[in-house]
């Protein structure tokens, strides 16, 4: 996939060295964005900043709500409210009945989650770059049915251990129920082996849910390629998109296999006083009542990231966040702590002598948004590695090597005590 | 409870005739509502024109995300965002720690009712005014759980038998799990006896889980007056608040023997690699991510309705739909088709010899908002009374004696076959 022409026009001088990505065109990106004129952003696996046309299909669809009411402004845009589906659809590899759409990532992860049907004899298995919150939800889960949950070892590498994985799902057999990665984790900026696990899972015949909410976005995400059968993500991260969005990604092998959480009037038909049927298609998934606007922006940024290319932002924001590690190891005292073989645009690292908070805040101030990713909600990673909390710097396609040189002068002020 | 005395001032002559209610400014409520000057909105029980206060409140927020990050802008409104609990706790005379956000009414609903933890021999007792979502969630756990699901008739008047009701719930004892009320359903102008039923679940000792998804907003609702454990409510219908956002009350005296269905890192606290806590208020109902600009037009939209005073609009609803009913009596062929004691401003009605939806897009065409309210979705209220879809005209404060003027002309005309 590459880039459409329109975005590979070079006319004006870049914003961005060369030698980073010379055909990706960084002064558009940050003509459209116009948070890139108020700060440094540097926290995009928090919450990007969204391109003008998002805000725009928002604010739009607002204002259509309040002047026309909102179930009339619903009809008014039902074209473009089904196009969403192809658009995500489109973005991850996927058919459009295939989507279901979702207040959040939890909300769409849950969704699947909760939808197997657990007993005592069951296994969850897992690996240590697990997402917190899911793995709180297996303890729930756990608790309520009598289930278990496996952990995986990583490798030397600092991601999961495909081959103990596979000794694992030999040994469980029947036993596992369910196969739950995070393809990025919120602490580190390593990419988990999808595609290895997909391949594992697929031959042992093990359901594999894949929560994306980090990776849709920077990486080019395709469920065939990574072989997962459910994939959950969201809006407001690496896509650009509003807050209060997320998807879900069902495949037509398993939905019939899986008990909706929750169903109401739009997922079931109500066929009889006391009967209902589940409509067959991944929707079965959703509530009837949703945020127009907030989908319709959601669209925009699938469309808006489709039309630069995810390879291209993957390739782009893959380099610059390879420049900013390598930049952070020439500054004392600060220690890059991602793992894994596989990196992308999140950086994590840590200031010798300074908490996180301290460091983030200090940033701050200078309008350089970056975050803290806390041990205390990384217990697999951060906890087993004995990382305490760490700051994060995560890099999106309109980010500038002159952003970063100013991260790293910051943090040089720091260390040396001529700031904060 | 009055509206503050800003709201009493009558210096401009009023829209509205001062019979139906004399110390409500129409005016200003048009004023501000932009929506009011482009059409005629009788479909507020679908979704409600928002006043400028709530639109200005969502854009001004999604325009700072645009600016500063999505976080970093949560951060800014932080207080904000905390005060939207002291509002709806407000709203329904609850205490603030006893709500929990949602994204919509049915999610809010959802977290209630799939939080009891049923089994074979409980019983789900309900009405036949339920919310035809509901029902199919008894359905749905009756199926995983074995539990079953009692109906409640209606008494003469078309309402919820509350001493038939007192008499299943002697004759069930300990296996009544909760009552489930739907408070004003969707196909009915009709109000149920809330309080009657309050105080028959609390004397035998039952959790009350009411659905007051088209209630908030339009009646003064409390839900200490009301007796109920639970109460779910949307923001998008009376309240004129965002679509995509509900909102769930959580008594302190059943919090704790309820299990959240669904859990993550803002519900619980991840104590240990195996244990987790839950959090000791309503917020463990509700999931970490939320569309921050959404929460806070619902908070402006509880603040506006406050402002106006909740008693205030009740009177002034109840007497606008009371006229409609009136008027729509005097025209030949349609008949009203609301029952119950007490009624809101929620009317239904059928045309002889017109299918519901050729009524309403006829009165589309001369800007008339209303709506068609299904008979294959009110299977127990619709349904059992043997009426088809009816039309539904919805009023709110805003709406004129003028505006209920045109829709009983346009239905004489279309009765009188001068038009469609």
């Amino acid at each position: 996939m590459t880039a459409p022409s329109q975005h590979d026009s070079l006319a004006d001088p870049p914003a961005d060295s060369p030698a980073v990505r010379p055909s990706f065109d960084v002064d558009r990106a940050r003509r459209e964005t116009p948070g890139t004129r108020e700060v440094t952003h540097l926290n995009n696996a928090g919450a990007a900043l969204a391109p003008a046309v998002v805000l725009e299909t928002m604010v739009g669809h607002l204002q259509l709500e309040a002047q026309v009411g909102g179930y009339e402004a619903a009809a008014a845009v039902g074209a473009a409210s089904e196009a969403v589906y192809g658009s995500v659809a489109q973005l991850i590899g996927a058919a459009p009945h295939e989507i279901a759409l979702a207040e959040s990532a939890t909300r769409a992860w849950d969704m699947a989650f909760y939808a197997f049907g657990l007993g005592p004899d069951d296994v969850v298995v897992t690996g240590e770059s697990e997402y917190s919150s899911n793995v709180l939800a297996f303890l729930h889960r756990a608790r309520r049915t009598g289930a278990t949950v496996r952990l995986v070892p990583n490798d030397q590498a600092g991601q999961i251990d495909v081959a103990a994985l596979e000794r694992t799902l030999d040994e469980l057999g029947t036993r596992a129920a369910l196969v739950s990665l995070t393809h990025v984790p919120t602490s580190n900026g390593l990419v988990s082996p999808a595609a290895a696990v997909g391949e594992v899972t697929r031959r042992a015949g093990v359901p594999f849910l894949l929560d994306a909410c980090q990776s849709v976005g920077q990486l080019a995400v395709d469920v065939t390629t990574i072989g997962c059968d459910l994939l959950s993500a969201t809006g407001r991260k690496y896509l650009r998109a509003p807050r209060g969005t997320g998807f879900l990604y069902v495949s037509d092998r398993i939905r019939d296999r899986l008990d909706p959480p929750f169903i109401d009037l739009h997922a079931a038909e109500w066929v009889a006083e006391d009967r209902y049927t589940l409509r067959d298609d991944a929707r079965r998934f959703e509530s009837w009542e949703a945020g127009v606007a907030a989908r319709l922006g959601l669209g925009a940024a699938v469309d808006y990231a489709l039309g630069w290319g995810m390879d291209a932002i993957e390739a782009r924001v893959g380099a610059l966040a390879a420049r900013l590690r390598e930049q952070l190891a020439t500054v004392p005292g600060v220690v890059v702590r991602d793992t894994g073989e596989h990196r992308c645009g999140i950086v994590t690292f840590d200031v010798a002598g300074r908490d996180a908070d301290d460091v983030v805040a200090q940033l701050r101030r200078a309008r350089v948004n970056t975050s803290v990713a806390r041990a205390a909600s990384a217990r697999l990673d951060l906890g087993r590695r004995g990382v305490g909390d760490v700051v994060r710097a995560s890099v999106h396609y309109y980010n500038t090597d002159a952003e970063l040189d100013l991260l790293i002068s910051l943090l040089s002020d720091l260390v040396a005590g001529r700031a904060g």
